[in-house]
């Protein structure tokens, strides 16, 4: 298994990890406040140094690159960050830079990532090239009420069929309620004391895990929808990483698994091939992940 | 009826048009290379000049400001370009000076624009902050592949549920067909002397035209779909404009009249309020109704 250190430089931080190829792993997430006011010689000196102390902690491991993701506008093919406002930079060559520093291969890229959070609603929130994007109005990236099903159950928002209406916690509980009222076979309302109005996502969780397998049938289920919503956010937006989050999340593998398999069912290749699906993490993990995916994606052809 | 002259600043032209504030029309559009190897102080001229070519047209309506929409960053509140690399700018007063030219209160903003291009398939093209927005790996803005109904039938690209497999002009098609082998009464195989292989997407609007009712059906359960669709852009990109073309749009009033109130009924009201949606006409269009939106939002609070 080879590894890639991955850079995630922000306006405020600067995090780098050590990610495997097969993204199943980041070792060594390390972070420092980027402190651009420093000027650019003391910024890429502090993405050198974090870059080391995370391959420091990932001793050991094959290193075979670094991907660095910074906010742009920038020239990937010439590794040149063009201008940051942010940073105050102009025509700043940080792949090469970095590159020289470490003795590695790397790439440079603007990040894009997509974050869901679930929970009692389901939130979006959309970085494109290192900043978040708000729209016209500041309604961007409402995620969960993107219609999956548009002859579907009426949300909350007054729209029909929306990703909240079914996957989202209460959604969760209120589809299994369903299934019990229809007669299904199942040892859930144990959980509950027989007081369907308890049963909560986690509920559910707790018997799937216990071998329920109608509790395990409404896991899967919800994996499917999501699936769905994540194949359209990476047709939609052809991201590096979708960040997944929440008390939802909680059901671990027996969600991710099966959401991962419904999205490559769904998405297109080439799209899937250069996204990660995760887990929320550690703040800025999902930067790290996304510059390592570029290298990748830039240096091997598909991930 | 107050007007708003809209100006849409591109790398290569600059788009002038003098937009009715219910979004109903757009006179007197006139445009020129933007030619920003001049300098600034060229590209201001010829922009105040086309602004006045535009109200010209629009002799004896009441102009009451002008939206102007520039690729970024830029500085919304004070109305300074901060920087375009594409036009050679750093700072520039671009509002403030318009307005000035023009005796006229300005706005001005980045372009964030969606399209969508229904016809044998549906593609779409994403506009943020005046570039075309791509993706990690030149996938962005499939929304022809997002998917409407997560159950629903099986697309060519290997999803299910996608718009395209429900709104596409051979999938209107397929569902009228649907409808016509399960008995639905409709004169619709007469116009394809009896060989509904034969049947297209603009026969079925012929005979809607012609009052079969069967066929509005299918033409009023394609705005519906598409309006699902829409809504959901409207709900993730939050855009000032959404640019239906293509040959399935030819069916006018009947289709954009139920798209756009499905629409309504469907997303976030500030997301709709700010965002037109409209048949693909003139290029650049869409930038000039995009601009004079942003400054009847800013100037008189929702559209």
């Amino acid at each position: 298994m080879r590894y890639i250190v991955g850079i995630d430089v922000g306006g405020t931080n600067v995090v780098a990890g050590t990610v495997a190829e097969d993204g199943s792993e980041a070792l060594g997430v390390v972070s420092e406040p980027t402190l651009s006011e420093q000027g650019p010689d003391a910024v890429v000196e502090r993405i050198v140094k974090l870059a080391r102390a995370s391959m420091a902690e990932a001793k050991g491991k094959d290193i075979a690159g670094v991907g660095v993701g910074s906010p742009g506008p920038l020239d990937t093919k010439s590794g040149v960050v063009l201008l940051t406002p942010n940073l105050g930079w102009t025509n700043m060559p940080l792949r090469d830079r970095v590159a020289q520093a470490l003795g590695l291969p790397a790439t440079l890229d603007n990040d894009a990532n997509c974050a869901i959070t679930i929970g009692t609603g389901i939130g979006g929130g959309i970085i494109l090239g290192g900043k978040i994007y708000h729209g016209a109005s500041d309604i961007a990236g409402e995620l969960g009420h993107m219609t999956i099903d548009w002859n579907g159950r009426r949300c909350k928002c007054g729209n029909y069929g929306c990703l909240e209406a079914y996957a989202s916690g209460p959604a969760i509980a209120a589809r299994a309620i369903e299934g019990i009222e229809a007669g299904a076979d199942t040892s859930l309302p144990q959980y509950v004391q027989g007081d369907l109005s308890k049963l909560t996502a986690q509920v559910i969780y707790e018997a799937a895990h216990d071998g329920d397998g109608y509790a395990l049938e409404v896991v899967r289920e919800t994996a499917k929808i999501l699936g769905a919503g994540v194949a359209n956010i990476i047709n939609i937006f052809n991201p590096q990483v979708v960040v997944i989050c929440g008390g939802v999340t909680l059901a671990g593998d027996k969600l991710f698994v099966p959401l991962a398999s419904e999205v490559k069912r769904r998405a297109f290749k080439p799209a899937v091939d250069v996204c990660r699906i995760l887990p929320g993490a550690l703040p800025g993990t999902a930067g790290v992940y996304g510059a390592a995916a570029v290298f990748i994606q830039r240096t091997w052809g598909r991930v």
